[in-house]
């Protein structure tokens, strides 16, 4: 916040409430998170409980670079939703179109932050469609969440590649979090 | 278009036509990409011309991974500067902020359909700024390029690995082209 | 070739051939390639056959940036199986450690040529092991194939990819194939 | 190590050591690395010293994700120099083959781990080719560095995008670190 008006500055508090509000807003709660990630991760992890994974799924959504594509796919569904995209984009989007891939390129670089590992796990579980992801894939409602879905899906998966790199540092005994 | 309003068919002619036509409106042509794409490839083809380059600019456009990313690029570059995104999202695209990737993003999702070749021109030509570049990075006029400067730079960089992989076939004598 | 012994000039023809040989060295026909590919998009195109799908797994196998991922991944893989790789690198691999992700990057690289719509099935093969899957897991017989089970389901999820742009085209009348 | 000489289990610390040593063998400092990333960011932090830079390679190299791409690399890079790996992967990877992008799809992994934002400073880098770069370039002397000159690329330009991230942190006042 500036004196200025015209004087622009990151106000990097502000992203990351948005990030939450948005996802809350369009019905994505953390639990709903925690849910999937513990799905992908229950048969490797069997002592693994929601609540653990909820704190992964908070580090996740700390990320800058997860909360801009967070940002960036919301506010394309909801303007897709009041139909104030242009054609063609505006169709492709409502519809969800098999050939439109821009939502899982934003999903892609949520994957990322947390390395290849990821990868395997989005693709699963955007396929599977477990818990809130049926919901958010349901056309019924009007509502459009044609980028929410892989994006939720993606940060379901890069919660479970951070648990696998800290059970790993468990099991080796390493105390020291790795620098960010 | 269906009899049936309500039945959605994708039309990828429009699709493509939409691409052209909405590079056009921001600005862009086909001979200000080619230009960018003479700028990256001269030093190692010195008979390569302008006209030639445009040929592989036009095969880049007809990818539809590339008219996807370009309409959704524009399309929020265009509501930035309407002023219609949600605020923390509207300061970041209106400002560029350095620290909002997504417009990368985009413009690596056009890269990547080229190989991993043309990483480096992307880089290269993004922060010299060559040609139109220039123009889609100065603030002055009201306009907001946040996406598609990139975008622009990712279609030349693609467009310099295309003609790579054409110069080598062309060396070694192979007349066949590649399948698709 | 050249009668310079010492002057290099890549023969593209031996790469994609040494491609199909090595494949098939490994043990990876078309055939099981082209059954994977079926095995994902059965449901879509119910008349789809297993012959349509060969002649698309021939296709993405035409790519150099397909046969570059290929070449290297299996190459990584035989030197671990001799074990002439260094440790810990030899462990990692020999192991397929969860935590070592260069597999699943050289895999993506193949996706990514098909565009993000491949993300999806790439995951999902990955996760649910179809067909030759099962075999290239096995890590019974001394054989390791950490780089080439993901290499051959990164082939199949980008045939799959194809089919669905081509399907696209068929059902809008569309003649002339896409510029490569 | 387990008392089991067949019982496999990842040792963290050893991948990280010798990720150090292998760098350190194959001729590339911390202090080589942190001068690529002052030269990447000097312009924009005028008191950045290499001094600081430093705390930031530090930072990179201590992540997982970038010492598998590093040890790949370089393991690649040697058995090249011997003579061992098979025609025509030998040839791809001796001649630094312009079509063979493999080493900078293994150099983006390392980039992506810190965002998009970094893609630009990897190409910058990677074509100008300060510092460290110009050695490892030169074939002069025997020594293959085709992968290697793009990780060390790609660690400089990761370096540089936890500088950017770090001090809008510092501009905002924040004192608590991100999450990892």
């Amino acid at each position: 916040m500036s004196d200025n008006p015209e004087k622009y500055s990151l106000n990097s508090g502000k992203v990351a409430s948005a990030t939450q509000e948005w996802l809350a807003k369009r019905g994505v709660t953390r639990e709903a998170i925690a849910e999937l990630v513990h799905f992908l991760q229950k048969d490797y992890f069997p002592d693994l409980t929601q609540e653990d994974c909820m704190v992964h799924v908070d580090a996740v959504l700390s990320k800058r670079e997860v909360q801009n594509a967070v940002l960036t796919g919301i506010q394309l569904d909801i303007l897709a939703e009041e139909g104030k995209l242009l054609a063609p984009l505006q169709d492709m989007i409502k519809h969800d179109e098999s050939l439109y891939g821009c939502d899982e390129i934003l999903a892609l670089s949520i994957v990322n932050v947390y390395g290849s590992i990821g990868f395997t796990n989005f693709g699963y579980i955007d396929k599977m469609k477990p818990g809130i992801l049926v919901k958010l894939n349901s056309k019924d409602d009007g509502e459009i969440h044609t980028f929410l879905d892989d994006i939720v899906g993606a940060i379901a998966a890069s919660a479970a590649s951070r648990i696998a790199h800290r059970k790993q540092a468990e099991r080796e005994g390493v105390t020291t979090p790795p620098l960010d």
